[in-house]
């Protein structure tokens, strides 16, 4: 049997219902994700959650159209595919079109196709410094 | 001794010394970055490298200062150094104020944190669907 | 078709026979994971794996629950599903709570964030050091 | 020069002096690591994060050397020095011995290597499921 | 409604029309992965992807068959369950036995696990160098 | 104080002793890489590891200098510093070329950008299956 299950808005206790009320409010939508659903197993760490996420995903100098996009980025660089579909959704409701969402693909490629190339490059060509190039860049550049 | 190596604009070959020349005006700086230096060692991989990430980072629908911050996002999450400070870098002259890479910084880790969190849950509770349930899930929703 | 299958215990090897034995005896159950029936493919891959997996993961001065919770941590952060699944079971059965699942998530969830904010910190901050405060940093501290 | 710089306690506001004295109280020392001073350019960042760390990581159902050990376990698969000497050492200050520190690299090293196992194993084999077998699998067992 | 749809060929503009029949030509085969399928709603990214995969995965110095086993080593490290699948299948028809999987498995898992030990005991280790012993290391080695 | 220390052979108990004369004369070299002497602070940890990677990273079906190579390719998407600079050292006494560390990069780049392009696109294709695809494809096809 599972540790953890869905909790309903019906099965759920005072907090989970309060955090669940704030979610459908702040989302204009009549529904909760199941991420939260699962998470209400442990009411606090539900509340924390969704607070840290509400607060940091909303407009501040950088709009939360973009914010949602960065979030994607790491989502697709950790393989994470609950949060890749439910940001991608999230982000077609503030506005990201097709052509968006293509050049977003193409930069987070490109960015773990070269962090790739810089890591082997770096590390290859620190470890091939000579003493004398190593003084010469610590102390005398 | 090192299999990879710098190579100097006075020492590369005229394929290298065009990429270098294209990076400079279209970065308006008189500087090559190391990365470049590096890749040089083989001037295909150096110049059809250089020809995605000009391309690929250019303003299009999303603008290149939100392209330079998906770039930062994915480089923090590989943990590649030189990537997250060369595209700090970038981002800055681009206008990356002090309060964005902070909020960046913040939806950064916060999408780290909770595709842990969401790859648990689901997992977890997925696994635990009964028969029934999966049946249900596939055929009678 | 397949070139991995999965082995079942009457169509098995001496030798993976042997090891399905010892995993039934050390994990008291009456079955095998689908994870060792599929590695049976070669013999010698699955019991060398099995016996660092069971020499591991037993108790020594870290207690064996501690070490299954420890591996689920590294299986969400890597997101290996049936790891985390297979894992979370046999955690379970060695008396982890739901409370204590919760708290895992928890510190495993906190690590990537933290993580993520550590990298570009001291990425960051170390790449702006004058040569100076390197010198000194490195010589005069 | 840099956007990110430390704040010393002499030069913080009321907000971070407050964080930087309950970090020192909570563990009982009289300095700050860098990681918060580096943070602390962003008052509100620095003030929820340590906050999270500090609920997340006291004792609860697991104990807190026992969650520094888990925490670092993430810090190593996402290969983050400064995490991993950080909490090395909160851990060693807590009761880890060299003994457990060896177990836990034992630990760490293992779940990251059969995590690699297990991804291809499943992955291979699911995908070469007959339409007969995915549909046994799904309603007849 | 699904932002991005495979696009199959006679739906396809010519762009993606002349790329589907290079794959095919390319790989002696009558069909097109899925993969491609679904980049082809970006006519440029499907084009510059394929071109890019046909340069780099074809014999060099280093040959075709050897590449599709680094491509699986990533992958796997990357758990991206579509790409393992397809470069199997690829490195299978180019005569990767089963044997080979399974030397390449158990080298994958070895990397996997040593990358972690390294990890932890190095950054360990330089963490704990007196100053003396660094500048021990980088003058007068 | 550091937990780990290097151990040197002088300083070596036998088992140590025992696994250093095994490296050097595996290795056909007079001296032991640092990561040995790291993980020599717990015998039985370094004899396993050294044992496992010598059986695995010999020639098989697989030779070893393609071993290393896919070892590197982990080892890069990893960022583990040091096992990139050792095998790449290692790749080169079993004779890769300039060339074929760039095609290795190459192909390591290009399955890290392919990863990231095949996981947001298949997750976002099967999002949005309708219950009528997902049930044709389980049981029509």
């Amino acid at each position: 049997m599972a540790v953890v299950t869905h909790i309903e808005y019906e099965d759920a206790n005072e907090v989970v219902r309060g955090v669940y009320e704030d979610i459908m409010e702040t989302r204009k939508t009549d529904s909760v994700n199941n991420f939260w659903k699962v998470l209400a197993f442990d009411s606090e760490l539900l509340r924390t959650t969704w607070n840290e996420t509400k607060s940091v995903m909303g407009s501040g100098e950088i709009d939360s159209l973009v914010k949602e996009m960065i979030y994607i980025a790491v989502s697709v660089t950790n393989s994470c595919n609950y949060c890749i579909n439910s940001h991608i959704a999230s982000a077609r409701t503030k506005g990201m079109s097709g052509q968006m969402l293509s050049e977003l693909m193409a930069v987070t490629a490109l960015a773990n196709k070269n962090n790739a190339l810089a890591t082997v490059s770096y590390t290859h060509l620190r470890a091939h410094e000579t003493r004398h190039d190593l003084v010469c860049r610590l102390l005398l550049e």
